[in-house]
């Protein structure tokens, strides 16, 4: 059995969005991952079935009450399941290709979406929530985020992608952002493909690529090469 | 007329995905902003109209050709379109608030998705496109990010959100992290809700709010405030 994604979400609609179209799509097809969108208003109670109210202290926006989101998080992983349980979050660490990948190795995710203003503390620390980030920025919702990790997860497992090779000199993989690349034709407009990618010398290619790739990351991302050269030393 | 945003892409029928639900949808329908997906497909040429092929000196994957990359692009923004002409990579500058918010003010954009190992770097250059990244992960294509980014623009464009004061306080826009939240119940298991909270005084409520955001980017975002401290300066 594949990758197990359970996602508490207020727009179960939202799900599988762009997840049923080509790569993962046709993984969800063939059950190397499944993704099971379940409605957190299902576990409210009371005549109106409220799953937010106003913040403690005051100011704008709705805060998802702690009760109700606890109750879905035990009904859909209860005791026993050792999914990690992910809150996405702008609050949260940024993801990172090696927490993809970590992911990815294990038997799936709980991943709760936050709307309005926020979720109560406490659902986040009783349920030992990890919250994640897929950038700096603010999205309407935590579904777009749940749908982006699942995204960049679904792709790297096993069987998914159809080319194994394909991946493992991407961007982030290697601590570089990944070098230009050029196709067919030869001439596009009055621009040549660089003379070096057609000469047939493969160590030449190799060389240009990691030059290329250290100079635009240089110039980009300098924060990647600072990162980098710390893991080399540790 | 609004954000108007012209999506070219291999797998049109990704879109409007989510941005058609909630927040976004609304928006959509209303017409404060305008989504069409675009299939590079149909500016290909040829009898099999391939829009791809093998990466000049060698590699796993295939690379996106500029020609009828480029076709696509001068039809669906010619000469006088003022949108800025965005490119979804993880090569690309990283996206924050600050570019959300300016996309917003602009006239709308027009965003590549990448699909295969990337684009013709010669297209990239003659048609001066901005590469941007949504985080430092890889997707199956730049189209669940294209989503991302128009989730983001969306919801920060006039009249999108309910409360005109949601949004001010928000993580990245302070440059630091959002304090936690808390709503009803008033015991939760055995957490109670913070007492600072529901004492009435507004000005230790605002104190105590500033502080844990503080203490929260501190802890899991020290890159924030470094940044943070350079603008204070400059």
């Amino acid at each position: 059995m594949g990758f197990r994604a359970t996602v508490l979400t207020l727009y179960p609609e939202m799900f599988p969005g762009h997840l049923g179209v080509s790569l993962a799509g046709r993984a969800l097809e063939r059950g190397d991952a499944s993704l099971e969108p379940v409605n957190i208003r299902d576990y409210a109670t009371g005549k109106h079935r409220n799953v937010d109210d106003t913040p403690a202290g005051g100011g704008a926006g709705m805060v998802l009450r702690s009760d109700v989101l606890a109750r879905a998080i035990d009904a859909v992983s209860p005791e026993g399941d050792t999914r990690p349980r992910l809150l996405m979050s702008p609050r949260g660490r940024p993801l990172t290709q090696a927490r993809v990948r970590a992911l990815a190795d294990g038997p799936g995710a709980m991943i709760v979406c936050g709307r309005f203003e926020g979720v109560d503390q406490r659902v986040i620390e009783a349920r030992n929530l990890e919250e994640v980030s897929i950038g700096d920025y603010v999205l309407s919702g935590g579904e777009p985020a749940a749908l982006i990790l699942l995204d960049a997860v679904i792709r790297v497992l096993p069987g998914v992608m159809g080319n194994a090779e394909s991946g493992s000199h991407e961007s982030f993989e290697t601590g570089l952002l990944e070098h230009p690349h050029y196709t067919r034709p030869q001439l596009f407009e009055d621009r040549e493909i660089p003379a070096v990618l057609t000469s047939g010398n493969h160590k030449a290619v190799e060389e240009w690529r990691e030059a290329e790739s250290l100079k635009l990351t240089r110039a980009r991302r300098p924060d990647l090469l600072a990162q980098r050269k710390i893991t080399d030393i540790g």
